[in-house]
C-alpha cells in the first residue's frame, strides 16, 4: 500500500502531475475503484472517499489523478457502445442483433456496465443526462442514418429504440423488476428484438403489425 | 407567513402532534413543496431544508409534521395508476388505451409526476426502487390478470410493458432525448401503443410481427 499522508497536497507541487512510479498501477486502481462505486451507489452518492478506500490509497491521491469528481466520472464512462456493422446484417434480423448486442454487453462476464452507470445517474444528474444523450446521437442515431430506409427518419427510429432499450436495462438491472429479470436471454431477444426489428424497418406512418 | 423561530422545538413537547390550527394548510404546503423538490432533485439531494424553503416554513415544522425525509418521501408518492377497466376497452385497442393513459397522466395540466418522481429516484435508491416494484405488481400485473388469454402469463406480459412504458418515461421526460421529447403524443400513441399491444395479446412463443 502506499501510504500518503493527509497533508501531503499542501507540500508538494500540484502541477507536477502524477509521481513516475507506480503511476499506471495506482491509476488503474482508481479506475476500477470508482467503476465500482458509481456502479453500486450512482453519481450523487458516490464520494472520492469511498473510492481512495476502495482503491487502498489516501483521497488526495484521487484528487491527484483525476482533479474532481466530475472528471472522474467522465474517466469512467468513456462510453463507446461498440455497435456492430449493422450494414451488414441482414435486414430482417436487425431487431436481434441490437437487442443480443446490449445483453451480452450488460449481462457479459465482465459485465460491460458503463451504460447501466450512466444510466443510474442520469435520472438525477443533468451532466450525466447530456452525455447520455451525446452517446444516442454521435453512436445510435449515426449507426440507423447507414441503414433505415429515409436517413430523415434515423433520429425518430433511434429514439424508439431508445426508449425499449434503456427501458429494459432499467427494469432488468436497475429497479429490477422480477419476471423481466426472469426471462432468459433467448427469450428477451426473441421478444424485444420483434419490437426494435419494428422501430428499425417498419413504415412510420403505420406501425401496426 | 407562519414564522417559527429555529429554537422553537426545543421549547415545545414534540409528542403533543401538529398545531390545531392551520395544520392542515401547512401540511398542503408542505406537501407541495416537497413534490418539487423531490421530482426536481430526485431523492437523493431533495433536502428538508429545501422543502422548508420552498413552503416558506421552518424546517423542523416539516420534521414534526412528516418525521423524517423518508416518510415524506411516502406521502408524496402513494401512487395509484389509476388504470383504466381494462376488461372493458375493445381488445384490439388495449395498446393505444396504455399508452395514452399514462402519457395523458404525465403531460397533463397539472401532471400527475408522481411515477417519474418516483423512477428517478428508484434508479440510486433502493427503497424506492422497491415502491416501484410493489406498485408494478399490485397494479400493472394484477390488471393483466383479468384480460389476458392465460394469467399464468399476465406477469411475464406486464414486465415486457413496464419496459417499453417505462423507458418511454426515462427517454422523454428524465434523459429528454429531443426526438422522443418532439414526438407527438398521437404519434407515439401509435407507434408505442402498437409495441404495448402486441406484449398484451400476441402469442408469447412468438412475437414476432
Amino acid at each position: 500500500m502506499l501510504y500518503v499522508n493527509a497533508c501531503w497536497p499542501t507540500l508538494v507541487d500540484m502541477t507536477a502531475g502524477p509521481p513516475p512510479r507506480r503511476s499506471d498501477a495506482t491509476r488503474s486502481r482508481i479506475l476500477r475503484s470508482a467503476r465500482t462505486e458509481f456502479a453500486v451507489a450512482g453519481y450523487d452518492r458516490a464520494t472520492i472517499r469511498g473510492i481512495a478506500a476502495g482503491a487502498d490509497i489516501d483521497p488526495s491521491l484521487v484528487m491527484r489523478y483525476f482533479g474532481s469528481k466530475a472528471d472522474l466520472f467522465d474517466a469512467i464512462v468513456e462510453i463507446d457502445l461498440r455497435l456492430p456493422n449493422l450494414a451488414k446484417v441482414p435486414r430482417r434480423r436487425l431487431g436481434e442483433t441490437l437487442v443480443s448486442h446490449f445483453l451480452t454487453r450488460w449481462e457479459g462476464d465482465p459485465a460491460d456496465d458503463a451504460l447501466l452507470t450512466l444510466l443510474r445517474s442520469a435520472a438525477t444528474d443533468e451532466n450525466a443526462a447530456n452525455r447520455m444523450r451525446g452517446i444516442f446521437r454521435h453512436q445510435l442515431v449515426a449507426a440507423l442514418v447507414d441503414i433505415v430506409s429515409d436517413p430523415a427518419e434515423a433520429a425518430t427510429r433511434a429514439g424508439l429504440i431508445a426508449t425499449q432499450m434503456l427501458g429494459l436495462a432499467l427494469c432488468r438491472h436497475i429497479v429490477r423488476l422480477p419476471p423481466v429479470v426472469a426471462l432468459e436471454k433467448a427469450t428477451l431477444i426473441e421478444f424485444v428484438g420483434s419490437t426494435i426489428q419494428r422501430y428499425v424497418t417498419a413504415d412510420l406512418r403505420g406501425l401496426k403489425c
